[in-house]
């Protein structure tokens, strides 16, 4: 039995890569607007064709599917079933429940979907999260301080001479018994991932907001990787690269990967 | 046009009911582990046809529906299909992410499913919020204070001299441009609830918690309920009431309408 964030840490290192590649699969992006779920469908695995040995996970964002409801559903089973093992399979859903529900959501993205991990918030505290860690296999990455612009609104609360993401972060080193909890950490607000970093120097790192959000890619990695654990997730500026062919989505694929590459051999 | 919280009041005073059921469907509470989906389908029928005429709302909880998958999701479509729009029908879904996702789950949740309202989680802030407030005929409930024991971990967080959900329950009355914003209040925190209520006097609540959590229902019509748009959740307590007969189903959501009936009067 391999803990979630010991077997995160092998594939980085395995693959030589800290990328995640996100699946917004948006139909406005792929320059019409009424892009049919077929069209998504092959397009989505043409991108996981495209990066699969360049990514050390995927994230496929849950809303993109739930859009079509149950044909949404469909075609992430269908997306699910074509994963290769050797790449961390990241369910972004941002669920957070009691436990009673809680339960049912760990049941829907581990065994139905079969993730390896999820995304969670941290609003309602522990037993909201403890359904989705007591499988040491499974992991989460719970919110801690986001990329959006409002993410300022509720996290950056002051706490005494600290910030609320501070108090998510301290409680998320507490819930990691089972290694296998991470945090998500926007690549917009640098000096944050830093901060938390030394609050929570053993924790994965999943860091959004490279790309279309415009974070900053050399601090990501600098600040955010000092355990070697950090994913950094890139979603449109990979999927719709370019003229969206698979040469257009591999080249930004393994653009991304070498500056991560490069980034951590200065 | 008539804005989300004026149709939710019109519904509650026509149907003379603040009782929601909700639809928490539990395989495990039919009196069997191996209760398939069928069951269960027919099952959420027969809660629906037996208080359709006493509950103001209904409000499906996602969780139990997604732990099915795809199957789970045609079951909901099936579901909303159904309702009568005498009744308002609620997403029980805590979404909470970026905004060009947000926009996603937004479609899903009302374009796709039809639901009036949604819940969310506000740990992301008002771009996570926006775009499921923009069309004023859709409501939202955000979590303010929640019903389970660990809600305390972040949401009574000290900030100067308030707590977290303090500063939640005036965020969200600022958000309220549309008269689509209400608050979620768990019972099981009367306190809390009688606290909110002084911050948010306008915007109605949604208070879980009355059955199998323990919550007070006294004080959450009392002190939820003083602008007259509390609606007050029971879901095993009806769904799973006796013999799960449809007698036994409409018998406990017709003792709960009296109750808050009596305890409006007193």
């Amino acid at each position: 039995m391999i803990p979630f964030n010991s077997r995160l840490s092998t594939v980085i290192q395995t693959k030589q890569s800290h990328l995640c590649v996100g699946l917004d699969m948006n139909p406005e992006a792929m320059g019409s607007s009424q892009a049919s779920l077929d069209t998504l469908k092959s397009h989505t695995f043409k991108v996981m064709d495209a990066t699969h040995d360049l990514a050390a996970a995927f994230k496929p964002n849950l809303a993109f599917f739930e859009r079509w409801g149950s044909a949404g559903f469909q075609w992430l089973e269908e997306t699910m079933d074509r994963f290769e093992n050797d790449a961390i399979i990241i369910g972004d859903a941002k669920r957070g429940d009691i436990g009673n529900t809680a339960k049912q959501y760990a049941h829907s993205l581990f065994t139905h979907f079969g993730f390896d991990a999820v995304t969670l918030s941290p609003y309602m505290g522990a037993d909201s999260i403890a359904p989705f860690t007591a499988d040491p296999e499974k992991g989460v990455f719970i919110l801690c301080r986001t990329s959006n612009s409002s993410a300022v609104d509720l996290q950056n609360q002051t706490i005494g001479d600290e910030y609320l993401f501070d108090k998510t972060a301290q409680l998320c080193v507490q819930w990691n018994k089972n290694d296998n909890v991470g945090l998500v950490l926007g690549a917009t607000a640098p000096e944050e991932i830093s901060r938390v970093r030394n609050q929570a120097p053993g924790l994965p790192f999943l860091i959004p907001g490279i790309g279309a959000q415009g974070g900053d890619l050399v601090r990501s990695m600098q600040d955010g990787n000092t355990n070697g654990d950090a994913l950094i997730n890139v979603s449109r500026g990979i999927s719709f690269a370019g003229d969206l062919s698979e040469k257009a989505i591999r080249d930004a694929a393994q653009n991304y990967v070498s500056q991560m590459r490069e980034i951590q051999n200065t």
